[in-house]
Parts: C-alpha cells; sequence; structure tokens
C-alpha cells in the first residue's frame, strides 16, 4: 500500500512525526539491507554492515553538529529520564553538589531524581513555568558539580532560547526536545542528552554528547552498561546496543544535512513556531500562556477560551489528520509540537483548522 | 524491491533472524498502521494505538508462555545486561547474600556485577564452560535471596535442559538466549528476562516476567525507571518505552502462536539441533566440545580439525548465504544459532556446506 496519500499531521510530542522520506528508505531496506540478505533489525551489532551504519551516524551526527574533537558521542538506552539517575552519578560523585536551573515539569523531575545520590542546589524554580526566572535571581554555586537545565521544557512550551553562562561550572543540558532543532554550541556544555524520540529518531535510544574530561568519577554502584566512560571506551558497544533505532537515527541525520543542515532546519522551525505564535496573538479565542521571550519552538502550548470545546477541538483536529494536539494533563489545554519533520503546511493546516474552528464554534 | 529471492540463513547469536513474515508485515506497516496515517515509530506511547499494540502484545506473550496471573510482565531498556546490576538492586536489598550458580560466560560475569550490590555465593562454578556441575557438587544457600542460572549460555553452548530445584529460594533466571524456544513452566520462577535480540525480537528492549510478592524492596539508589514495581505500577511506561521493538515482539509472539505455539516450535527447536549435532557426531572434521547432556538447542558449538581453516570456512559460509557463523572469539571455532526462525530448510544448508567443506578441504 502507498502510505503517502494517508499521512497526517502528527502533532504529537513524541515519540513524534519522522521524515517521510526516512521512513521509505527504511520500509524499502526492511527486509535487505544493501543485498546482505537480511534486515539492519537482524545484524550482529559486531558485523561490519552494522558497524558501518553505527560509525557513519556517528560520523555524520559530529558533522550535523560540528562536535568537537574533544567529545564523546554516545548511543544507550533507557531515555532521557534514566539519565536523570545517571548525569549524577557519572558526574556529581565526590563533589559537594549539583545545580539545577528548573524551568519546567522534566527539569524539576530531574532535579528530584538527582537529590538521592548527593546534595542538590536548586538555582530558581518559578512558581508557574511561563517564564525564565531573571538571571540576578539565579543562585550559583561556583564549587557544584555541574549546572543542570532544560533548554526546551516539552510539556510547559518553555523554551530558554540563550544557554546560560555557568563560568567554569560543567553545564549539562537534556536537550531532549530541542535536539538537532536549530545549531548549538556544543563547546559550550560538558554534557548533551536527548532521547531520540523528538528529532532524532525513534523511541528507544538516547543520544549522549560528553567532554572527555568529565569521564571516569563515577559512583560505585552505576551498573557499568550506564557509566559514560565504559560506553565510550567500548564504542557504545559494551553491550548490544538498540541497533536498529541507532540506524533510524543515522537515517535521520542524513535527512537533516540533506536538508542543508541545522542552519536551514532552524530557519524553518523559526518560521514554523512564528507562524502559529503570529495567529496566537493576533486573536482571542486561543490564548498562548507562556511569555513571549520563553515561548518553545518545539512545542507551542496554548488554550481555547472554553475548556469546555478541548474534546471536540481534539476530536476533530483528530479528524481533519492533525492528531496528537492535546496538552500534557499537568498544563491543560492544547500542545503543537512542531519537531523537524512537521512541514509548514502541517502548520498551515492547522491554523486553518483553528480559524475554522472558532467560525463555527467561537 | 523484492526481498524474499535475496534473503540468507543468517546464523548470526544475536541480533539474529527474524520470521520473514513478520519483517514483510513491520515493512507493510511502516508509514502508515491500519489506516492510522502514521507509522508505529511515530506514535505516541499514550496514544489508543500504541496502548492497543503495547496490550495485545503482553496479551499474545501470557498466552504463548502460560504466565500465571501473579506474575507482572515488563517490557524496559538496557538489555539483559543492565539487569545483572538491576536484579541485586531490585531483589537482594536487605537480604544476607544471593546464589549464583555459573555455567558459562554470562552467568559469570551475572555474578561478578551483583558483588557489587552485596555478598553473592557461587553455588557452582567449572573451570571450563562444556558441562553443568553435578548437582551434588553445589553449595545453595537456604537464606538466599535468591538463586540466579543462565537456562542457555549463549557464547559457550552451554544448556541446563532441567530447571533446577531451589526449594523456597526465588529462581531467577537469565533466559536470554533461549527465551521463547520450548515450553517452560513459569510458575517454577521469581524472575525471568531475556534479551529480546535472539527469539522474541529487535535489540533494545528486554522482557521481565516476575512473581509479585517480590517487588517493593529495592535498592535506595537504584533509579525509579528500572524498579520492578516502579515498572509495573506503571504498565512499562514510567517513561517512554521503546515502542517500535515492542511492536515488534509482539508481531514475533504472534508468529509462535500462529506457528502452532511454543510447542510445536520446541519440536522444531529440537529437530534443527539434531540434526546438526547428529552430522557432528557422525564424522571427525568437526568437533562439538559440549558434553551430549549439557548441550545448547540455540548454539551449536564446534571447531575445525585444523583452526587455520577458520576463515576460510566463515569466508566460505557468507559466500554460500550463511552469514553468522563464527564462534565468539573466547571460545573460538564456529556456532550456529538456530533460533525459532531458522528454518530446517537454514540447517540442512548448513550440513550441506560443512560436507562441501570436508570434501574439498579436509
Amino acid at each position: 500500500m502507498d502510505g503517502s496519500m494517508s499521512r497526517v499531521f502528527n502533532f504529537s510530542a513524541g515519540p513524534a512525526i519522522l521524515p517521510e522520506t526516512v521512513l521509505r528508505q527504511a520500509q524499502n531496506e526492511l527486509l535487505d539491507w544493501r543485498g546482505t540478505g537480511m534486515s539492519v533489525m537482524e545484524m550482529s551489532h559486531r558485523d561490519k554492515a552494522f558497524m558501518s551504519i553505527a560509525t557513519e551516524a556517528e560520523a555524520t551526527l559530529r558533522e550535523i553538529l560540528r562536535v568537537p574533537p574533544n567529545y564523546k558521542v554516545l548511543f544507550v538506552q533507557g531515555g532521557a529520564t534514566a539519565q536523570f539517575s545517571f548525569v549524577p552519578m557519572n558526574l556529581a560523585h565526590g563533589k559537594p553538589s549539583a545545580d539545577y536551573l528548573v524551568t519546567g515539569f522534566w527539569g524539576r523531575k530531574a532535579a528530584k531524581e538527582a537529590q538521592r545520590y548527593g546534595r542538590v542546589n536548586i538555582v530558581a524554580q518559578p512558581e508557574v513555568f511561563t517564564a525564565i526566572p531573571a538571571r540576578d535571581s539565579w543562585s550559583l554555586d561556583p564549587q557544584a558539580a555541574y549546572l543542570h537545565y532544560t533548554p526546551n521544557e516539552t510539556i510547559d512550551g518553555v523554551e530558554m532560547h540563550e544557554v546560560p553562562d555557568a563560568g567554569s561550572v560543567p553545564l549539562v543540558a537534556d536537550y531532549s526536545s530541542s535536539f538537532l532543532a536549530h545549531p548549538i554550541d556544543v563547546s559550550k556544555f560538558g554534557l548533551i542528552y536527548a532521547g531520540a524520540q523528538k528529532n532524532a529518531g525513534p523511541a528507544g535510544i538516547t543520544i549522549i554528547l560528553v567532554r572527555e574530561d568529565l569521564l571516569g568519577h563515577s559512583h560505585p554502584l552505576l551498573p557499568p552498561v550506564f557509566d559514560y566512560k565504559t560506553i565510550a571506551d567500548n564504542g557504545s558497544m559494551l553491550n548490544t546496543p538498540p541497533t536498529y533505532s541507532w540506524y533510524i537515527c543515522g537515517l535521520v541525520f542524513k535527512w537533516i544535512r540533506d536538508q542543508g543542515g541545522l542552519t536551514e532546519i532552524g530557519a524553518r522551525n523559526q518560521r514554523k513556531a512564528q507562524r502559529l505564535y503570529d495567529y496566537l496573538d493576533g486573536q482571542d479565542f486561543y490564548q498562548a500562556p507562556v511569555e513571549r521571550s520563553a515561548r518553545s519552538r518545539m512545542n507551542v502550548v496554548f488554550r481555547l477560551a472554553d475548556s469546555a470545546l478541548d474534546a471536540d477541538f481534539v476530536a476533530g483536529a483528530a479528524k481533519a489528520g492533525l492528531p496528537g494536539i492535546k496538552g500534557h494533563r499537568i498544563v491543560g489545554g492544547m500542545r503543537a509540537s512542531l519537531y523537524n519533520a512537521m512541514t509548514e503546511a502541517g502548520v498551515e493546516a492547522l491554523v486553518d483548522y483553528m480559524k475554522e474552528f472558532v467560525r463555527v464554534r467561537g
């Protein structure tokens, strides 16, 4: 069957929409990868066919993100949530404390998990997550093992558009929902981690970039398969990696490069978000609760004037081929996730639907 | 392209051969799962479409394995190796020790990892892994938190054909390479875990069956995403699960059911292994080093009379469409993995190749 005619504009926050060309290539290669007579799913991770897939994926990622040579790239399992434990177990052991700048649901959860492994200093944490706390309200600790923050808060739709200056303290970022969404200067970070299931690939693989000098000081109870140094020393193959997810990530990285790289991707993402926020700001039926300076380019959170209409709005959107629009239950309302694979046509279709909904129900 | 004409007989130890009908269904559905307009890879794990996939996969697994109702089925990340740490962190905390019966490479590694979390009693461990230590040589501890063993040792080709009697001590089994290879009585076990990438699906998902009364006593430093009770309480969706791998596992479970279930699968596996061992025992060029009573039905280890011919044997096999035959470097020689998806025709093709190799090079 030809899926192209029936593909929807999927606004899910993750797992999320993937580029159709990536899915088509995966489909074509599913039973026989380049004449090997087997699926990538069936390849031994030690086989040279899979090794070439893994190596090429890392090389492409390094190219599109301009990863400096003194950073290791790791492909691990467990999701970003697992890293809420493994970051402090890898980096905070023997240190007096770790700094956490909390700007949303996930950052708060990361800070809470870290408390099980040592002292945590909350640099700042607002009552409601609709803005970034002012810089002069932060209480940074120059002795901290690291400063952890969440550049884009998927649930709250809050994004920090500038990389915080942590001085000599290594900066650690949970980049899950804005990884590969625009160019970043990796050299500003000690560690970046990201669950793949937003812009990088399917769920089940987490990508970590870590500066080499931070390796090798882990907690003695950290399982070896989650020790960054052990993972790095074994090329992310200490044990069997999630091979098929790694392969799909590699296809996505190439797709990003073929689109013109992160500069072009970032410009598109800016246009997509701007189009939706401009519409939201130009009428009264829908409201965007996040302050303009902290609005996410990836997850656009908005509310209807009357929440009694929420269910109809969501159902109508799904019927119109725009699924995944319902907001997280904690925040309520709606959330349109505009990851890299969401086209400008998809955003236009959403705005059209929103206008029509106002016309009929507003 | 039509992959069916060029598919090879893949003897890899894992990731490993998958049923072609499963791969074909995955291929057909890759861009549009049942009219949803999206790939399973793109579905939110909270979406009712994916929930139905997840629920059905568990139900099918429970059916084919006859899992008793007082057992939880968990789908987690990290591979079986991660469980070498998480089993003791979940089950041995506050207990005086844990018993490990070591019959091969993986069991020894599991015992070593467990020592980081508490005292480990090695019940038995032979010098070389070619036989199961005699029952009267075991030193079982009736106070142990559990007795851990590895029913099938993938690298050594050693299988325990009987389930050990641990009395009232919960039995824990790393079933990775013989999971779903034949019927088992789940009620004899406290916990079963298995990396999927042998008989159950792609790498990146690990299946755990755990008796409910063992839950809730974990080590305080165990990350919540790896706490069996927390995972069970959240239907394996505390964080984003490896959705696509879960889906493929579900297709494999249905394939097993459609083949006639584990009784039929087990009979086929018995025939396949018997065919190869019978050939090995009937000539002098190849040797099977494992004692007959401990021979694996999944991973048939054998050696050539002259190891100088190993490289040619492996290369010739790959050329003949029989890749993945090289033994693990620790054991050397050859290893033919005969997982469920390997057909009897595949085993016949291997025996034919082996005969021809002897004729030409023996």
